[in-house]
C-alpha cells in the first residue's frame, strides 16, 4: 500500500496522549457518543470511502475560497503553498476513513493529540518541511466544525440508504467530529481545557 | 416584564469585547453564516418561543443525568445548587431567543464576551452569589456544541413547516451556536484564538 508522507496513526513511537480513556469516557458521554455510532459510522465508511477525492474537492474548494483560511497553507507573505495543501490533502483522505473505522482507544488517542499539535506552532509546517504561519487559531478549529459536519451530509446519501440511516449516519459523524476538535484544543487550553 | 436575575444583555457598562466586527465576519464565513440564516434564526424564533420549558427541560435533564456535568452547578464538594440550576435556567430562556431574534451585532459579541468569563474562573459563581467550582472546561465548552444542536431539532419541526424549512432552521441553528462557543473559547485561548 503506497505509504503517505507523514501519515504517522500508526508509529509506534507516538508520544501517549495527555488525554486519558476516562477523560475520553467523559467526553462520549458530553456529545451521546455510543455504539449505535460506531455501527453507523462503519456504514458511513462504506458509503464514503468512493467519494473521497469528491469530499475533499468540497472541503479545498471551501478553504481555497476564503483568503483568510487558504491562509494557513500559505507562507507569511501570503502565497499558497500547492505541495503542502497536496500533502495534508492525502493525510486528510486517511482521516476521513479512520473516523469511520479505527477504534476510539490510546492509539487514536494519540494519533490525535499529534494531530492537535499539528495545528499549533509546536509542531506546525515540520511534518511536511514548509515555511507557512506559525499555527491555526482556536477560532478557526472550533468553527470548521460547521462546514467539515455539514457539508458531508449529501455523500451519506450517494448509497440509498433510508433517511433514518443516514441521519444516524450524519449525527454519528457530527459527534466525532466535536469529539476530535475537542481533543485538538488541548494545546491551545491545557490546564483549563 | 420580569427582570431575571444576572440577565445584563442590555446593560450600557458591558465591556465591549475584544472581538472585532471583521473577527465576526471572518467566523461567519467559516461557519457560511448569511443573511439566509438570519431569516430561518427568526422564524426559528417564532416555532421556539412556545416550547422553551419543555426545551430547557431537555437540557437540564441531560446535564443532571451527567455526574460529571452537573458538578459545575453543584459545591466543590459535590452537592447541587438548586438555585443556581434555576437561576441559569432563566438566562438560557434568554439566550434561546436571543439567539434568534438578536442582531449580531457589538452589543452582542459583548454578552458574549461576559457570558464566556461566566464560564471561566474570571467570573464564574459572581452572578448568582454561589460557592460552586470555579471554572467549566474547554472540553465541555465545545462538546456542548452537539447536544445544544441535535436536541433542537425536533422543536424545530413543532410548527408544521416544511422539511426544507426545518432544515434551513436547524442549519441555522447549528452555525450561531459553532459561532458561540467560538466566541467563549477566547478566555481558554487568548493569544492563540
Ligand atoms: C474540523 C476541523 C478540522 C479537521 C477535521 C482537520 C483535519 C486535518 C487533518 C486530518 C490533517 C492532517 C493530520 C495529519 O498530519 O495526519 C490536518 C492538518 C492541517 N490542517 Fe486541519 N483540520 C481542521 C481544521 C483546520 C483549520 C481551521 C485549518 C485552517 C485553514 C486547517 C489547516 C490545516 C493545515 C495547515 C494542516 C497541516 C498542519 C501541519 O503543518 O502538519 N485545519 N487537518
Ligand atoms: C453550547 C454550549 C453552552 C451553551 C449554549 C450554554 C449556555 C449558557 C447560558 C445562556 C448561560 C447564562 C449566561 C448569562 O449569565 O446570561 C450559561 C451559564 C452557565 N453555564 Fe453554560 N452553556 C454552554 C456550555 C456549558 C457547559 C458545558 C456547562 C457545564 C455543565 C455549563 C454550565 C453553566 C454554568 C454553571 C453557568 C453559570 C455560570 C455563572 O456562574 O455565571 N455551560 N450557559
Amino acid at each position: 500500500m503506497m505509504t503517505t508522507p507523514g501519515y504517522d496513526y500508526d508509529d509506534p513511537s507516538l508520544r501517549p496522549s495527555p488525554v486519558t480513556l476516562d477523560d475520553l469516557e467523559k467526553l462520549k458521554a458530553t456529545v451521546l457518543f455510543s455504539s449505535a455510532d460506531e455501527a453507523a459510522l462503519k456504514t458511513a465508511g462504506d458509503v464514503l470511502a468512493p467519494q473521497i477525492d469528491q469530499i475533499l474537492d468540497v472541503w479545498y474548494g471551501f478553504v481555497g475560497a476564503n483568503p483568510h483560511l487558504v491562509a494557513y497553507f500559505s507562507t507569511p507573505s501570503g502565497t499558497p503553498l500547492p505541495d503542502y495543501l497536496a500533502r495534508v490533502r492525502a493525510r486528510f483522505a486517511h482521516w476521513i476513513l479512520d473516523t469511520c473505522n479505527r477504534p476510539y482507544d490510546e492509539q487514536w488517542l494519540a494519533y490525535h493529540q499529534e494531530i492537535a499539535i499539528r495545528h499549533t506552532a509546536e509542531k506546525k509546517n515540520e511534518t511536511d518541511h514548509v515555511d507557512s504561519v506559525p499555527y491555526i487559531p482556536l477560532r478557526y478549529m472550533i468553527g470548521f466544525i460547521y462546514p467539515i459536519t455539514a457539508t458531508i451530509r449529501p455523500f451519506l446519501t450517494a448509497a440509498g440508504h433510508r433517511e433514518e440511516e443516514v441521519e444516524a449516519m450524519f449525527n454519528a459523524w457530527f459527534k466525532s467530529v466535536t469529539m476530535q476538535v475537542t481533543l485538538w484544543s488541548y494545546p491551545y487550553a491545557k490546564s483549563v481545557w
